[in-house]
């Protein structure tokens, strides 16, 4: 574990808004792209044509890149962007992306609609995508609002029933902290309650104390 | 949770394989899609023109589609299809997809490359996808190679250290069984070996016993 990939980006804010203005339309046009994909019964030579489309666009955004991945960036203004992030990451399509709330110092919620490619046993969230959101979302939570860096220790799920595709809301709490370690409790559920709990061991690392 | 979901869809084993055929590339260009996205600094003009591209495919692929999700889809030849899957979905641009070898019943294992899409530290795979690849290879494990439906009942995942972004390995074995209840531990890791370890319970639902 390092500091290397946090990198300091004095862009202004109000750049780094214009660009999030931009890209966040298209990753959202992009999860469009993949529950139709998903969906479509159009016939195979209209599936091959979309794919030459695709493939002109993979070459178009090519053009001009990075080599390695965007990493997590800040501004000395307080700005901080994340687009890559497989969870939260405006850029990223296969991020719901999960908008989570920070309600006060190591309480967090949020809100999310989960669609077909979230789908593991017929017509329920795949255990392991329930898994994905709660672990990120107890981080930040157990992170207190960005004032700090924690890695998972340990996770501990319990499944109490299937989780429906559809509207989803998760909660996630510190339960108590010792020395470095923070315990955290959540939940992801529907509008009966919790189909998911978890418990967690968060480790702040110690050149990041 | 019911069989619901679960279709006998009596498609020819030759048909579903030539859906396969233009299914699976075009979903294989949207993962390039998606990496080109997170990693574009193309101006954005042309990051807005691209949108539009993405808007018109979608509407081509809309054209014709199924209202709800492809669920789990078997025909009386014996042969299977998940192309929704979070996880493996052949047609799923959000799974990488997972290529999981039965090596003998209750033991599995698979390699996966994930790049920038599935980051979360940077430069690492977010922890929240390792425990989603791992849920799903000890389901598929405990469900003894296809022979019977488990639902995950508990899953605990230990962090050893961070997992770098590129190539890694999946191993997945059953300890041991208790009525319907079955063990399972798993790990994922790079050439040093193991980064995340995990024990899991698996639930064989009473319906399907």
């Amino acid at each position: 574990m390092s500091l290397e990939g946090f990198i300091q980006d004095e862009t202004p804010t109000a750049v780094v808004q214009r660009r999030e203005a931009s890209l966040g339309p298209l990753a959202a046009s992009l999860r469009e792209l993949l529950d139709a994909t998903i969906r479509t019964t159009v016939d195979d030579e209209e599936i091959r044509a979309v794919r030459g489309e695709v493939e002109a666009l993979v070459e178009r955004l090519r053009v001009d890149q990075r080599d390695g991945t965007p990493g997590v960036r800040f501004n000395s203004e307080g700005y901080a962007w994340n687009w890559g992030n497989a969870v939260v990451g405006l850029g990223n399509a296969i991020a719901p992306p999960l908008g989570i709330v920070h309600e006060a110092p190591g309480r967090a919620r949020a809100e999310v609609h989960l669609g077909a490619a979230y789908e593991g046993p017929p017509g329920l969230v795949h255990g392991g995508v329930s898994a994905m959101l709660l672990d990120h979302i107890m981080g930040e939570t157990a992170a207190n609002g960005f004032t700090r860096i924690t890695f998972t220790g340990t996770l501990t799920l319990t499944y109490r029933r299937g989780t429906p595709l559809g509207p989803l809301h998760l909660e996630a709490h510190i339960d108590r902290e010792e020395g470095r370690k923070v315990w955290v409790l959540a939940s992801i559920g529907d509008v009966e309650g919790p189909t998911v709990e978890a418990e967690g061991v968060f480790i702040v690392p110690a050149w990041a104390g």
